[in-house]
């Protein structure tokens, strides 16, 4: 099956008469306050995963095969529309948690999705519940015309608080799970009109160093000059590993597995609509360490990071108290680009700062893998013309600076390629008070997910 | 009048005839939680003062003179036990107030003063009430066996809160407080059966380095590698200004006003009794900057420092968060030795950041002079003859690594020479639990008072 028998014209008839089920299925969703980070809200989770799972399982098709998996911590939704054992099979990942909405700066309710024209607002409506729904209408569209593809939906709701039970829990259900290929709806274009896929996503390696000197505060007078100072020794440790001022890693061989980008990415890169004073507006800071915009991208997407979060230790009250600590902690994290792997990174971490400062403590924290995705090749050409296909123009393969944990161990796990298909804009405010998801973006998006599937279902042809 | 006239027989008989109104007023003093430092005291600290004054009040001698000199905050204690206008005047300056005594480490009460064998334990009693006390029955022997010296009190109950009001309060009533030297009883020997007594005090810069770089917290994954973190370029700062494993200060100029030690000030504190391995037991470390003990003791009292207290902005909580924080401070300060100013101190420091690193700002806390005492010359001598007749051994002159805003204050003020006979112990524990005075020190100490009293009537007179 191919494009050319899905017509633009019928998918954007079908979204219009499936409107009012994306606003009720939406509004199911965002009215319960699934905030994964907050115990208070745990019957919530539970209650969204429900709901879900009711929607799912109220699908207008025939057969749908759905269950809630418990992972030890909040559970996962899986459902399968179809399972014609001739046909390919696609799982499409989303997450159903929530960053808290504290603070005073929302103008509407929460957890009321509000519509103000076309704008669907509320916690969770662009992060992610919006493009959930509307992969499942993509889904059902596809289903409707007949398309040969088995679509499954794999619905986390810990993805806000680090995806911890994720990969376990895949690993204990691999036959429930099996699938062709993983489509990921979870991520924000550079700006709208100019579809972006990311072929990469940086990983991530928290850690802490601690280094304990004495037993007990000391007097800076009465001992100053020949105890040794923690803070002090621990910012030397930081400044011998990265030049604080241009982000620069400073140990020996960090650099080495990073990849040069080719033309091509450079190209697609510079095309993708991203402007460094948007960056600037949108993050509200006013001086970078990088100006230039193609090193910008460089250093967002496709280089590695090494940044200080916190320091433990001493006093931080108002004024300055004189006493000497006993110990400190500083706590760091460096992103991982594709081709390093979080153990080779701590360990020229560990090698450099133990063969410099025996004494200091390396703590690794669990991390997360980078990944790589495909620019090219007949699934980035799928992804390319599914965007084309509900949004009229080229998409371009990005990178994404962040790391989605899922994506690695989905890919291991479930030994299947992941393509991304995102759906969210910058100004929808992950994250940040009134976010909200918007009609344009949804239509778009049930027909680049029905082309997605049309194009899916000969490629991944068995 | 020379120390001839003075017998040691005479003054141990005059203390063990005296031993109960000292337990009496080291009573009286301690049993009231004059903790400067918490507001909830407050009342104590007063009713401490009050005490005092009743106590001064009360002393057998004729014409005794008492003022409370209201500060603006806590008040002072003046009193002159004579004011014979053919007699120089002495101030002896001790302090009433407390450190707090939280914790579980007493074993006792730590406001209720406790006698075991020849120790009187509870929080204040060497630090400094018990110094206190005994100069003031120093006084009464020298005012008995007719010693043509005017004494005075001056007992402050702000010390251990920074002394706000002290130099303002001396400015408002400069006729009243009128001297021609000050005694300060505050200060520790460096091991017991040694009197020391500093020849200097370092001073105190206490200040803050501050940058923000953005309005809020970024995402270290979608921002990270462009933005600026405040945290590290503060750590690259702070490594620029100094060595954190040696303590070696890198700032140009920072150590050109530091006086190279003479041998004799050498000599003085290599026989001073000091021990690194006893300061490292005292201290509970392990580890030194420095094992030498010269080296050690020219770090402690002849060399600057610049020491981190404390840095604010970020995550403290368990593991790690990875937001990069907007904006950041470090609480750090300097200790100053003699020919170092806290203006100069910080315009270098000042001057070097900002070359460097301009977006960081420099504030300043309100500093404390260094002082330089005397190790030579006649009052000199008079400290030494002091000590020798009340402990029969003689004195060094060593330095004090803490600093006592008070003192260059006084010598400013009142226009006089500052000298110190102190007579607390290491082991007597400033500022930790269960501290205790003992009897040793104090009858020793009344002795000291009396010969010093003595030598000064003939030193300062007119």
């Amino acid at each position: 099956m191919s494009l050319l028998s899905l017509s633009r014209g019928d998918l954007a008839t079908f979204a219009a008469q499936h409107r009012s089920d994306f606003e009720r299925w939406l509004g199911d969703l965002v009215n319960i306050p699934s905030v994964s980070v907050d115990p208070a809200h745990a019957v919530d989770v539970r209650r969204c995963a429900d709901s879900a799972l009711a929607i799912l399982s109220g699908a207008p098709v025939t057969a749908v095969q759905t269950q809630l998996i418990e992972t030890g911590g909040y559970p996962m939704v899986h459902a399968r529309l179809s399972a014609n054992p001739d046909w390919p099979t696609v799982t499409i990942y989303n997450h159903l948690d929530v960053q808290p909405a504290d603070g005073d700066d929302w103008r509407t309710d929460p957890f009321q999705l509000t519509q103000h024209g076309a704008r669907y607002i509320g916690r969770g409506a662009t992060d992610d519940k919006g493009p959930a729904v509307t992969a499942l209408l993509g889904a059902l569209s596809a289903r409707s015309a007949g398309v040969p593809l088995n679509v499954a939906f794999l619905w986390e709701t810990e993805e806000e608080i680090g995806s911890e039970h994720f990969a376990s829990t895949l690993q204990a259900h691999t036959e429930l799970v099996r699938t062709d290929a993983v489509v990921v709806s979870d991520t924000i274009w550079i700006t709208r009109g100019k579809p972006s896929s990311p072929a990469g996503l940086r990983g991530l390696l928290p850690f802490r160093l601690t280094l304990r000197t004495a037993t007990n505060d000391l007097h800076s007078g009465i001992t100053g000059g020949v105890v040794r100072n923690p803070l002090a020794e621990l910012m030397q440790v930081v400044s011998a590993c990265v030049d604080g001022t241009t982000g620069r890693v400073l140990i020996p061989g960090f650099y080495d597995e990073v990849e040069p980008l080719t033309l091509q990415e450079e190209d697609a890169f510079l095309s993708s609509g991203f402007s460094v004073e948007a960056f600037k507006r949108d993050h509200h800071v006013d001086s970078l360490r990088e100006t230039d915009a193609l090193e910008v991208l460089r250093r967002l997407w496709a280089l590695p990071t090494f940044e200080v979060h916190g320091v433990v230790g001493g006093y931080t009250g108002p004024g300055v108290k004189t006493a000497i600590p006993p110990a400190a902690e500083v706590k760091l994290s460096s992103r991982l680009v594709p081709n390093m792997t979080c153990q080779k990174t701590l360990d020229r971490i560990a090698t450099f700062i133990g063969e410099r400062f025996p004494d200091v403590q390396v703590h690794a924290e669990p991390g997360l893998e980078p990944y790589r995705g495909q620019a090219s090749g007949p699934l980035a050409d799928a992804v390319r013309s599914a965007y084309r296909f509900g949004f009229g123009v080229d998409a371009v393969f990005t990178r994404e600076g962040g790391s989605i944990g899922a994506v690695p161990s989905m890919e291991q796990i479930l030994q299947s390629p992941v393509l991304f298909l995102g759906l969210s804009l910058p100004e929808h405010g992950y994250h940040a008070p009134n976010e909200f998801f918007d009609w344009e973006q949804a239509e778009g998006g049930i027909a680049a997910f029905a082309a997605l599937f049309a194009e899916l279902a000969t490629t991944l042809r068995h």
